[in-house]
């Protein structure tokens, strides 16, 4: 039987995030992040599918409290104020002392294609579990995806002003904000004569 | 120096589909891919990097389409109205001859992780191309960005319906509608209430 590892996951990711700050990502093995973490290689596996998952290992669980915090919202929420508190519940998540492990994130993934990719690919299942959500709350297509995608652009945009460690706000704050002015744009764009010239 | 190799590009293409088709894009190498296209494994690679860039030749040339046709768009036109023919000029680029070849496409990258990640990253830099493009023509964020949001979003939604070898619509008439109905219900979504609750 394996043994119990006290929070395994949570010292790989960080390990991970270290070796990949000093000696770049391509450079790191994975042995070198279990090494570091002072585990075996067989229990990186046992957490993570391969080493670039160590980056993404919160991706489930945003998921899932996006999704829920769009079921639990009141009744008569519309779907922008719907996806409002399902942001505004996976941003108070990320407190003040995740801030330097948030930009030393960022900085890994802006440097890799691969990264970045992935980046993509996990924005979009955000988005895509606070669609379904809307769709049971019986929103219709397209305005559920689009509300998701406001919110998910609201949430990105704000973490990435957060995670400037000279920033004081926090990203709940910063993330309102930026839903708010994304509203007000899309009100502006919308607002337009035809769309054929 | 390198034999003259007539279409070389595009029979690499078809071939890669071919075999992703009939044996699955995992099973399939690039050295099979040569060989159904009559070509060698060094003309292989002096057009696509791996396997996987052949599924998405058309990257460069469809975001410099999309640039282009934002900056020759008339001087009082509308960011919305700006990427509407930014659109449209890519889908008159898909005559109906390439129907069946969309189809077969659309799914072999519906079965692949990978290449669904590899998809979101194209749509990514498609979007980035017109954003950069209205950015040029005075447009500021976060407009720019939600306006070829919509585009890419109408344009991928046509997309799906014209792969349908039933529809019978152009991909042009398919995305002119789907960018006015994203449209509309755009601006139902942000007649709201504040976000907040």
């Amino acid at each position: 039987m394996a043994r119990w590892e006290p929070n395994a996951r949570e010292r790989l990711v960080h390990a991970a995030l270290d070796l990949f700050t000093e000696q770049g990502y391509e450079a790191t093995t994975v042995n070198e992040i279990a090494d570091l973490a002072g585990l075996t290689k067989t229990t990186f596996f046992r957490h993570f599918s391969d080493k670039r998952e160590v980056l993404f290992a919160g991706q489930e669980i945003h998921a899932r409290l996006l999704a829920d915090a769009i079921t639990e919202a009141p009744g008569p929420a519309t779907p922008l104020q719907a996806v409002g508190a399902a942001v505004d519940a996976l941003a108070d998540t990320f407190t003040d002392d995740r801030r330097e492990f948030a930009a030393r994130l960022r900085s890994v993934i802006a440097g890799n294609s691969e990264l970045q990719e992935r980046a993509a690919f996990k924005r979009g299942k955000l988005a895509k579990a606070m669609t379904d959500a809307l769709h049971k709350r019986g929103v219709p297509e397209p305005t559920a995806s689009l509300a998701a995608e406001l919110g998910i652009r609201a949430f990105h945009h704000g973490f990435d002003q957060w995670a400037d460690v000279a920033n004081q706000q926090t990203l709940t704050e910063l993330v309102r904000h930026t839903l708010d002015e994304l509203r007000a744009a899309t009100a502006a764009l919308v607002q337009e004569p035809p769309t054929i010239i």
